[in-house]
């Protein structure tokens, strides 16, 4: 049966696509070999170096984010390299999971998932690889799966502390374009990110942003690569062009995102998911619900995860509101699977649509049985308005 | 600046084009006199009857509402005719003015446009006029400019019992495919409409239902008409062509409305806009404004205009809410200029844009220094979620 | 059965859309009273105006073409007024048509369809007017039944050198935007021009150019109007509005052609028109067939009408070129039906597709039967690359 | 400065995308864990089966061809594995040169790039590897570099003969649903194929089909892999759903592009292919020059690849057709390099697109001054009304 309006897509990406993107991903595929498609590749290649605030290096890959997790690691690594990683939630540990798959030996310190990764436990584990055993420091900047930021430059800060020589990789598929990330003056060496969040795209494309002191590291990286090896990119991304076919299509989408992120501002498009970050777990707090994330100052701006009351199914009740109410929101992963949900308020996204959002996880809990306080949506309202954008 | 998200078109139509229908309007334009445009045509003139509800006749203008006003009294009246309006609102005295402007003697009854037209009064009219002068008697279904619906049905009733063989003719422009409408059942002889309401799609088509005995009358009207012409129509509709060329694109969009109407279910298409139409009274009624509509029973599920307090603009409100909260609200016409704003809450919505727009009137009233109570979105949400869909 | 590849809707009119209008009407609609849309409205006010080449005053209505036909001439006119017309074709016919449908007293001049209106016998009648009882004379620019484009400069100085006070209103509707027109200084009166030809849109929008002077004579005009009335439009026109609902999605549409228009130059678009013209006609020649159109420096690069052999059916072959090739040629129209089919090369077009286009024909000749000399296709060639752009 | 008119993109691929693809594409992103989602990848999974005709596994990545040819190696193969590899042209070479880049061994039996994969030579070779250390034949089904098309249902029976357990794996990218290939009934273990060829969409995905023996063989194989792994694929398709992020929007496209494929029917879509070919060959030989396959019965129906006159640089004629007619055609790739331009005539394509295509190569041979016979267009104009479809 159809469904009447809007759907409201509120996991924590893909994030709804604008529909200047939408049309922008509709235009005719052109040939990638052509003259016309250099400014097109530039023009991605230097808008992507603005985003990540590098003037070092990125690459485009047609791929999704696990694409560009793998390719950060092929790219830096040999067989047996030890790796350090926090597990800040579902995502770090995956990435650890693929890490071991390649044939990485990664060292995790574990998290209780309800915070960003431990700069001082970092730098613990790093004074005491005297050896420098530890090739790299991996660590997830937005984790998806908890609604916590880790303090990135504070982690790059205790590595130095330890003068310790890893490289410092961050997992920012979720963070990109939605909260502060600054790839150059932060120190870090790989990012990785994606296309389905803050640049409201569809999936399809991944990222990474590469140091100079990473591409050096690259050329005795051992691991074998072709589809993710960065010199072969290198080389005939100088004039816009990609060593197999792009995907096309999609870099259309980019550059019009790009440009979007811009036109709003980056600091303003920050503020904005910190507002509605903020609005939603008033919300939260006034269902007498808790919020996951349990460090002051690392709560997300692009997610919000909620646990249950006790005894409540948050699967059962997140089919329910998409029954009654047509909104998407996210599952618990993993170990808080059914006593989680996620409520994504990323990408293109504004006030009005956060108060959408909120009154459908208000009414959902109502006619979910879950126990609760009315008045959620009221208190996001109050601090909205007191800070109109 | 770019606006981040979604717009919230919340005027009385245009409503929000879904992209379903984006999409269909987007497709190729094709030979209007090719084998496969009858295919085309044939569908939108038999759909258009099943939403008018209607087994007689329907045509279909590259044109605003406003031209099938037009249509309407050109097909059936003669230069100098007497016609009997009751004036609901704006809209039903700009279709009086255009009767004048084009050689008619529309007959007013005056309203206080806070309610439907009264049968009562008709009646009483019609009695009236023993000799039959009255030609036509045009009423406004949904008023746009104020939020009240007539009882179409007990008009009819009422011209029955005065046994006053004048035409029926009603404006559903925004009504139709929103509210309950049924042309034959009713027992109307001429129907107005548009796209750009109900129908989900942008302006530039316009309807006429037709009473077989309204095709009648036509044969004998004499004002001068060529495009408006219902007979010229008849002949190439027949096998799903037109006399000239049609507005194809909109037809495809037009084919793809139908079917949306269908799939959801034309009643629960209504009880939407009911349900939508009530959450919408309770909030008002919540802040402590007034709706303008006063009379019970004929309050509109398509749109509430409120009343501003006493001494407060309701066009800088609208202006400071479109500002901060992207959100265009209707404004208020000729009489209740800068008195009154609307809320749309047609075609292609629901419970969560409902809210989202419930919670940006309550934002922009406080940002606008408006006296108000709070919790009108609350109140709202305490209807919607104990009649979930 | 599906068509793999492009159709080629090589009619003369509606031309195929170019993905880049498709896609600025699949913008979504905004409000068409809000603080956006006047910048929508001017742009497209003016931008129409530079195509028209005028200073003076253009009127764009929600209709097709035909309704701009009846604005020109119910605006400018009272019941039982005199016009003078020119039958170059099927559509200066049905104009007439349409003239006595609204009450006027066409005289109209016959052609043979072969060729434009005569300058001299409109400057015959008009001397003959001596009382000046003609109100206007009435000519198509590029009659699209017959592809005979009408010397409109040399009728304007007919009618000076006649001393005739009567309006110039021109039909230009298949030829704005493909051949040369230029409103002021041709010292046209009227002009009435559609979305769906040179303008590259679907059908729906229509124009009127209309000089200062014919505004002065639309205040004493008493034919009844309200729909097409110019004055009406004039006052909300002057700050980018219209005064009913106008086709909001269509106006995105046509911002864009003008400025694609632009982009190319119209004087280049003119060039290529007559380019693909000449080559067109070289075709017909070689095929041994003749081209409709038999006054040398009058045939239109719009389209060409092509006389079948004697005993052949042109539906018949437009018919089997349809099902062959996927190519929709036009019709003949009334008296030269089933006798002559319409190549249309007109809007976004360019050299290959002309090539497809001729070789579909001289495919779809040898596939019906019909006697040709093969070779048609390679003699537009010669001339094509004996003059590429 | 803006081209009038469709640009011609007739490179071997990517292929100009139809309009319903695009605008399959352009729909909005869902939930890619959400109840709606599963009947999405279900259909493109089950879709793609059709399409690679067999019963066996299909694996869909978010990812160019290339990414393909990587995840049949890495699945199926241990670390200095010795392959066998039939170097028919460029992306022959190109396939080895990334099977040594990631650890493999691959032995090449070079070819003259006129032609298919000989089966005898490769029987020699199976014969002469007694100790069955040849792991794997690889072969191009359709090598885009040269338009030749290798038997490889031939090669399957030449590996029978010659007894050998080698797993059959072929790279159809540019050969899948434009020529026949039967994947269950030709024996093929391992099939690579991509998006933007005769699936008619955007580079961005690319596919595997496999054998349930390969996937056996997989079990074994230790080249590290996790993107690319066929078993993490498989638990997660079976419902439909993937184990990382697809890219949804891709997905739509092929959907709705197997629709198509079917509805006009695979075999009528293999015969349009060979027929276009077949006139694109005329057309060489009638301009007096040399298509580069020389293997009569194995030229491909996809491009066709065409050598130029000794002395003439082939990217000089592509710029200058390019720059007047706006057609992109392919360049000479490596070894042919400027000798080559490739004519592709695959994908949503018809005859009028062909005569189009042909026209502009010939009109593009003679501004550059290529000495040729003029007349190419009109023999294959010849070829095809001879055999309209």
């Amino acid at each position: 049966m159809r469904q009447p309006g809007r759907h409201f897509l509120q996991i924590p990406g893909p994030s709804a696509v604008p529909d200047r993107i939408l049309r922008a991903i509709g235009q005719q595929t052109i040939d990638h070999r052509g003259p016309d498609f250099a400014a097109v590749g530039q023009r991605a290649l230097d808008g992507m170096k603005s985003i990540f605030r590098t003037r070092q290096n990125v690459f485009i890959f047609p791929s999704s984010g696990t694409g560009a997790w793998e390719a950060a690691l092929v790219n830096t690594h040999s067989p047996g390299d030890r790796i350090l990683m926090f597990e800040t939630g579902h995502f770090a540990f995956m990435w650890g999971k693929l890490a071991r798959r390649i044939g990485l030996n990664p060292e995790i310190i574990e998290g209780d998932w309800r915070g960003g990764a431990d700069p001082d436990q970092i730098e613990d584990r790093l004074r005491a690889d005297r050896a420098h055993g530890i090739r790299a420091v991996c660590v997830v900047h937005n984790e998806t799966s908890t609604g916590s930021v880790s303090p990135i430059s504070e982690i790059r800060k205790a590595m130095d502390a330890a003068g310790h020589p890893a490289l410092l990789m961050v997992d920012t598929i979720s963070g990109l374009a939605s909260i502060d990330f600054q790839f150059d003056d932060w120190g870090v060496d790989v990012a990785v990110s994606g296309s389905q969040k803050g640049l409201m795209l569809p999936p399809g494309l991944s990222f990474n942003a590469v140091s100079d002191r990473a591409m050096e590291t690259a050329k005795q990286a051992s691991l074998p690569r072709s589809y993710w090896d960065w010199h072969d990119m290198a080389g005939p991304n100088k004039t816009g062009y990609f060593p197999y076919t792009p995907a096309t299509n999609l870099l259309y989408g980019l550059n019009e995102a790009i440009d979007m992120l811009h036109e709003e501002g980056l600091d303003a498009v920050f503020d904005r998911h910190a507002r509605n970050g903020a609005a939603a777990r008033a919300a939260v707090r006034a269902w007498g619900l808790e919020v996951l994330c349990n460090r002051q100052g690392q709560e997300s701006g692009v997610l919000t995860a909620v646990l249950m009351p006790e005894g409540h199914s948050a699967d059962a009740f997140r089919a329910k509101t998409l029954e009654l109410y047509d909104m998407s929101l996210g599952n618990g992963l993993s170990k808080v699977a059914d006593r989680v949900f996620r409520i994504g308020h990323l990408g293109d996204f504004n006030d009005l649509m956060l108060m959408a959002t909120l009154s459908g996880v208000e009414m959902g809990l109502a006619n979910s049985g879950v126990p609760h306080t009315p008045g959620g949506a009221q208190a996001a309202m109050d601090i909205l308005k007191a800070n109109a954008a």
